[in-house]
């Protein structure tokens, strides 16, 4: 069993300690927190051994009726790897910590790449993370793009992607977020930095991004052009993509129109917070005009990059080979059979049905 | 003077009115409304003489205590050229009412593009519609992507344009339409309708579209890239983008980030309903790669279109040419000083200064 410490229990740190939980050869070794909040409740209650993550702050916790098991140090000397899913810059910060204990740290897409020896994506690079001391899991949008480019390339190659984003500006939680009724570009400045970002996983792509922020809170979308280097017919890239276990190919029919829809038939599924670890990508977008490739797809930010913490878990610890891993992390999760026209609804009753 | 009724008085038509009362070789004969509601109350107001659109409710206004002209027909004998600002669809439906008086007819970008002999973009093709009998003034985001490709075309030459439109849901006064909070690809099919249109204005050149609706009702905004068949740097095309009158290249600095500021920027400038006839174009967001061309725009989708159908009136009546009429329109509204970096206010105040 490999023992995992999740540092930062937020909106990534909390997934994946339930996600981690649900591996077979992964146990929670603790999750460490600054603070007493609702969410330290629902860790305590999930049974994870919880640390203060600043020690001076370790009083606050047993005011609030929260034992702790100790301070992060003790946590981070205890556990085979972290993952560190603290707010942007801190993980940087807490990067000696790890280094001092000899525990291999995961960082999230919030930090810089030099953070880490490697940034990752499963399905694009899972090796270069294998027996790392540091990895850093990209971002949920660079995770979203990294996961149709990687297929793209293998399969037909890949001359240059141009992405425009239009990203929800902010999570559900983030209720001092805007904007509230405006389209910004942001950045105003072009690219933006998710190209760059992408090519930490594939240095010699050539992308182009541009961002931008709008009124809603579920999902990111993208609309992405993908020049190819040899023509393709829109059915072929589809029953490439409808192979990618962490895509899943909206089938026409389903009235799937946006995010909202989304998030219902997620949670309709039983899936845990109503979670869209894969990317959700409109089936009947995909267009081809010559050697260039158009489609949409909506990016679930709080949850994309989940099963991508697990898998890099597997690889620092040497646990598994890539295909392993990740079939391994589909299963337990209830991911990726988006050539099944019935979509992952049925994917999560038969995993759970599995479980009982 | 040239005699202008107005069919349809609600986003566009009242806006249109306005500005052909501004003109000095127009005046409005007549608007046509379908029911006396609120803009009925401000037309009458502002002196327009008001008929009834249909004419079994002419009752009604005399109800509401206007007193109408008279019925449209009336309307149609007597204007030199009628503007159909009517709702999508209606337009096409009373192409044979102008027809049957022989008057000229200027339709909108939500007919279809067979409603007229051609379609119309002031700085594009003015010449084309020049003394036409009918001609479609193309819709606000055809209007914007028109009035950038024309001199990017002139001057380098464009191999391909690719745009993400990232579409207001509705207008702030259309109450009933969505979405909330979602970002919904729009439609899901790649291209969207908006390519096909700009191509009724450059029937020969090469672009792709992809649209989307979110939560947001101040403006359009555009993710813009023109592949140009030369290398080109960014400043030369800052240069010549702010040399058209009809783009307000914003300058850096001015913290105008988005829609909400461009529009407060508007009104504090004293523009009639706050409105932005120009391409609003973040000049720090214009970027090249190679021949790849990059940037961001807003489009006012209420006013944009507003000076096309003044100028539209003019070449069906072969009142001027194309020079002209622009300078002319945007003389009287006060529109086109993109090139002085303090920007539209101080050219509405000198434009008003002017009329005094």
């Amino acid at each position: 069993m490999i023992r995992v410490g999740v540092n930062g229990y937020g909106t990534i740190g909390k997934r994946v300690a339930d996600a981690v939980a649900a591996q077979p050869d992964m146990e929670v070794a603790g999750v460490a927190k600054t603070q007493p909040n609702f969410e330290a409740h629902t860790a305590v209650e999930r049974g994870y051994p919880m640390y203060a993550a600043i020690p001076e702050r370790a009083p606050l916790f047993s005011d609030a009726g929260i034992e702790i098991a100790g301070v992060v140090d003790e946590l981070v000397a205890d556990a085979d790897v972290m993952v560190d899913a603290t707010p942007s810059g801190i993980g940087a910060e807490n990067r000696s910590l790890y280094a001092s204990y000899d525990t291999p740290a995961i960082f999230q897409g919030g930090e810089d790449a030099t953070v880490a020896e490697t940034s990752f994506n499963a399905r694009s690079n899972y090796d270069d993370a294998y027996g790392a001391d540091t990895v850093r899991v990209v971002s949920c949008n660079t995770t979203g793009l990294s996961r149709v480019v990687a297929p793209l390339e293998e399969e037909y190659g890949v001359e240059k992607v141009r992405a425009t984003l239009v990203r929800r500006g902010g999570d559900p939680s983030q209720n001092s977020r805007g904007p509230i009724n405006d389209i910004l570009p942001n950045p105003i400045e072009i690219p933006s930095h998710h190209g760059p970002d992408v090519k930490t996983i594939f240095p010699d792509l050539e992308i182009d991004t541009m961002g931008l922020k709008v009124p809603a809170t579920l999902m990111h979308v993208h609309a992405l052009n993908v020049t190819l280097e040899s023509d393709v017919t829109a059915a072929h890239v589809r029953q490439l993509l409808d192979k990618q276990t962490r895509i899943y190919v909206i089938p026409e029919g389903m009235g799937l129109d946006g995010a909202g829809k989304l998030k219902d038939f997620a949670l309709d599924a039983g899936r845990p917070r109503g979670d869209l670890w894969e990317n959700c990508l409109w089936g009947e977008s995909i267009a081809t005009e010559g050697r260039d490739l158009y489609l949409f797809q909506a990016i679930h930010q709080e949850s994309d990059v989940v099963p991508e913490n697990v898998d890099a878990v597997r690889a620092v610890a040497e646990a598994a080979d890539a295909e392993t891993s990740i079939e391994r992390t589909n299963e337990t999760l209830g991911i990726g059979l988006s050539g099944d026209p019935s979509g992952f609804g049925d994917a999560q009753v038969e995993a759970e049905a599995a479980d009982d």
